[in-house]
């Protein structure tokens, strides 16, 4: 019996536990990406931890995200960014290089490699033959440092590919159908492996949309095996030599079975607001659009913009339509622009933006209100597009060129003309000053953090006391988010590098005495926080067990977690303990005290412990479900202090 | 003796007043530019007066401001003015077309004709052979209107320009070096208007970055004859036929007279933070940068792109350096595609943005804190970029360009290599669906207007009453200047186009409860607002009349007022009020109720009127200033009830 490739990446990089689906297995993890909303903690993180160089094959930190400069907060990031990556040895690839994903994809992207990126697309360059996987900034930042990554073994499911797209069917569409099929959650702790004979009609650039949207399938990874398509690639982006073969082995098995015939596919669309939403675009035929929107890592290819530009080409977009166009690097840009494509879409009346995530993310083009808008982006999630009860449809290029003529959702089959064929570039242009590369050793040492004003380092935190007297600053019930505990947008996140800072927004939703009680606390040791079930719920920022942490939270004492948010108090040395008794929440009151004694030792029982309310003549019992790797960071106080002592020794 | 080509331009639209310095002149207006930071509240007005169509040759609306769209609130405004310019029979720009200036020198400016716009860069269009001025919001509106506008009858300050530009140096320095000689006051009252043989050597584009700064100098407006250039640029824009001559006749005498010898001229740099700073580039040589910045409507030109990509072509921006392209029209932006000048940039490195004013006025572009930006932009007020203390520098596209390249300011003649030839382009892109034209009025009469949530129609404003008695709701000091009546920024201006949501902002700096207690108020009548002297200064922003008037302000006793505050006060109907005797000011408390009886009688007496102080057996003295015709509109409500009622007859 032979291997999937899946099963060849994995067992390339397997440094702990087997390959059991459902078990913990720690992977080695060749390369890193950082983009920058996320990289300035995980810069902050690595200063923390006193990295002085990055220990995997190629990181790379992008700048994409926070492009629209309208204070000194964001040219500030890139600044820090900039010197951070000079400093452990990352590629930096400025503003205005565009989205790290294909940007990634044209310089730094390996068949057989892994890769693991603090952004939830980075599953995009599974494209390449390389086990890509998004994750938290903390778990990014240990990849630097070396360490493995820990996850669980997923199944593998396994697509067979067969037939060829009709005309007026690209990629999107293929991607569509498959969240038609399986929902944003059919893909949970699975990695999607696509093969079969129809995988010599998907270009590289093609895998990279697919790729890229089983974030949305909520998948762990995409899988593509690496073959000519992936050489033809790789070498018409100078990087041959940089290629290798990884296919599926003859008699391989999968875990789960799929078929996606690209002959029988039409054109698709994900209707607001999920990207499961998916319809064939001709039940939707006819509404009124505001906006066409084309770019984002979900459509990033020449072609996908070059089909695009033919379709509007000497044509004229309809009128009061906002018709914007995203590019997604500078490399595509140059091209684009070269091949006349640029004055095609101007002349049509489009909007030209920068190279970057822009609307994808909410950064820019927003629609109005009450209107809809099409958008070849992966996500279409309420409000994503800063519009507040927005209404955004998921489509593939060529529906949204040719909507963006007719004013309405178009199927492209009804466009009323020939569909035009583009030529993909027989000589892309390559820039290989792209990404900055990294300094050598001796220089790095020498190069400083630039920190704004507004970038703050991460302050020391102590080890776990053995013997702690906590006050109870807070009890809340059910079903506490991390927006709760401490909310994103755009009053909050402009203080994502600056922990002192984001640190007075915490809690402010529940309890806005909350930040100045702890912080009165901190110096007399920290408290405690109570909760009810499923703490933690929601997005899973890492703001929102730093903040409470710097704020001398110690204890978090629920029904239960939701487990990102778990892992992230685990990662910053906070203890989550659950109730052994649920009714025992019903015993204590926000103001009491607990006394914790020999807590370092108390922790390795494995049926819970005791924990006395002090001047009540109580006890509760408490447990919890930490492995014994995350005992030993807990008593370290974290993540951050558990690696800073290894490195130390 | 004859005419300069400035008076013939005021001769030819002379309808009220005499051509003498200093006295009050009317002018009718031709043709209206508004773009959307001020044109919303323009719109408003229109639909409050109960215009049905614009009375003028061409008024054009722009959207070149508002283009970062991070909520709903941008894009709502965009389709309101697209609706309005429909409705009110405007030509409309959309988004993506580029800056109003030089959009409208390309399809609409017409030598001869007289120009108003909502903008204070206006001016620009005086490039044209053409009276171009900047005005409120309400100035343009009436405008549009039919009616004249009112402006004190300049003096003509002739310019004299012979020789032709050295290597290296262009029209910026030019107008660099008149603000290096003259300042940012030393134009107040003054048209400059330029002649000479030096003008065959400036093409028509040139005299629009010297009209552009023109602004800068405090000039009422910038003058050039129309001659052969600007026949040239004409033709190449397709509207030879609009072309006419206009130039200074023989022995045509001016009020100043200055000389410019553009041979003599060299690279010449604005330092932080004012446009009258300005001193030699060599000066400054060396200074690290963070930014250089291409674009704005002060170097809006074709020339003024090329030449920075030609000297970046081929080579690399400095490490760490952001290089910001802001192109300034569609039509441009797709030669600059097509010529490879786009390709050229952005292999250099260079970030490429949308079409639009953006950075120029802080919309994103902010530098990094604490780092110097170099910018071909026409202002670097200190703030005025959105970065807090920042350091802002004004210079040339070469300068801008060639300090690109080595990351510090440069005298570009120490370029190290040749100066490039930049031919201009023998047939340039003609986009005539640029400006949507404005539609048969059959059609426009059947347009409803498009309010997002965010925008409210102006209420309507009641006549002056002819007895009140009124509290003194709020009693402040010497020097209130607009921003503490009704503050800028991005907290406040989304609100641009909600006359009852703004309102809630007025005063807060001062007096938070003045809002709620002004509403409570309305209803009873209004009331009172004591100030000491310069009461007004500042921004001339009419929400700071708007706002309180919509509360119920009806009149304002000062010891004396800011100039245009009180033209807004007047223009909103605010009776502005001094005090006869100052030492009134210490009678009387906030709190304190005044009885004014046959108001409307008394206020045509010449030598003021006395105004009872309810229950306190005192009464003050009060004047005013304003002439018969504000009388009237004072009356009426203000303006817009005059216009209406004028409209109604």
């Amino acid at each position: 019996m032979g291997y999937n490739v899946t099963q060849k990446l994995i067992k390339d990089h397997l440094v702990k536990g087997e390959m059991t689906p459902g078990s913990e297995i720690g992977l080695k993890i060749d390369q890193t990406l950082t983009q920058d909303a996320t990289g300035t903690m995980v810069m902050l993180e690595l200063e923390a931890m006193g990295i002085d160089r990055a220990k995997t094959e190629a990181s790379a930190q992008y700048v994409d995200h926070n492009l629209i400069q309208e204070d000194s907060k964001n040219p500030d990031d890139h600044l820090f960014l900039e010197s951070a990556a000079k400093k452990f040895g990352l590629y930096f690839s400025r503003p205005g290089n565009g989205v790290s994903h294909p940007v990634h994809m044209q310089r730094l992207a390996k068949p057989g490699q892994t890769l693991l990126g603090s952004d939830s697309h980075t599953c995009a360059n599974g494209c390449m033959g390389m086990l890509a996987m998004g994750a938290g900034g903390i778990d990014v930042a240990m990849a630097i440092a070396g360490e493995p990554f820990y996850v669980k073994m997923p199944k593998v499911w396994g697509v067979k590919v067969t037939g060829e797209f009709p005309e007026w069917v690209s990629a999107k569409d293929a991607i569509l159908e498959m969240l038609r099929r399986h929902g944003v959650k059919g893909g949970v702790n699975h990695i999607f492996e696509y093969y079969g004979p129809g995988l010599k009609n998907l270009s590289a650039m093609d895998r990279h949309v697919i790729a890229n949207m089983g974030a949305e399938l909520g998948a762990t990874a995409t899988v593509f095996p690496s073959d000519e398509e992936t050489r033809k690639y790789m070498k018409l982006q100078g990087r041959e030599d940089e290629w290798k073969e990884l296919t599926v082995d003859d008699g391989a098995a999968y875990d789960r079975h799929d078929e996606l015939d690209l002959s029988s596919l039409e054109p698709m669309i994900a209707k607001p607001s999920s990207p499961g939403n998916v319809v064939p675009v001709r039940e939707v035929e006819g509404e009124e659009i505001y906006q066409s929107y084309i770019g984002s890592s979900a459509n990033p290819g020449y072609r996908d913009f070059a089909i695009a530009s033919k379709i509007v080409e000497g044509r004229h977009i309809a009128n009061g339509l906002s018709f914007d166009l995203n590019p997604t690097s500078r490399q595509m840009l140059i091209d684009l622009s070269q091949q006349g494509h640029i004055a095609n879409f101007l002349q049509a009346g489009a909007r030209l933006h920068q190279a970057g995530c822009n609307g994808c993310i909410g950064m820019g083009q927003a629609p109005a209100s009450g209107r809809n808008s099409l958008r070849t982006t992966p996500r279409n999630f309420p409000g994503r597009s800063g519009t507040k009860e927005d209404s955004v449809f998921l489509c593939s290029p060529e529906t949204a060129a040719v909507s963006a003529l007719t004013g309405k959702i178009t199927d492209p089959r009804n466009a009323g003309f020939d569909y035009p064929k583009v030529q993909e570039l027989e000589q892309p242009t390559i820039d290989t000053d792209l990404l900055d590369a990294p300094l050598p050793q001796e220089e790095a040492e020498q190069v400083e953090l630039v920190k704004g004003p507004n970038i703050a380092s991460i302050p020391k935190m102590d080890e776990l006391p053995n013997d702690m007297e906590l006050p109870i600053l807070l009890k809340v019930g059910d079903d506490i988010s991390t927006d709760e505990i401490l909310a994103g947008g755009a009053r909050v996140l402009p203080y994502r590098s600056n922990l002192p800072e984001i640190s007075k927004f915490t809690f402010e939703i529940v309890d806005d005495t909350y930040y100045d009680r702890a912080m009165k606390q901190k110096e007399d040791g920290g408290h405690v926080i109570v909760g009810g079930t499923n703490y933690g719920q929601g997005s899973s920022r890492e703001h929102a067990a730093l903040a409470p942490r710097y704020m001398g939270l110690r204890i978090a004492i629920v029904k239960d977690f939701a487990r990102i948010h778990w892992q992230n108090l685990v990662n910053f040395g906070i203890l989550p303990l659950t109730f052994s008794n649920e009714d025992d929440f019903e015993k204590i009151e926000q103001g009491d005290t607990l006394l914790f004694k020999d807590l370092r030792k108390k922790i390795h029982s494995k049926d819970g412990f005791e924990v006395e309310l002090k001047g009540k003549n109580q006890t509760i019992q408490v447990e919890h479900a930490l492995s014994p790797r995350q005992l030993e960071m807990m008593e370290k106080g974290g993540l951050i202090n558990w690696l800073k002592d290894r490195l130390d020794e």
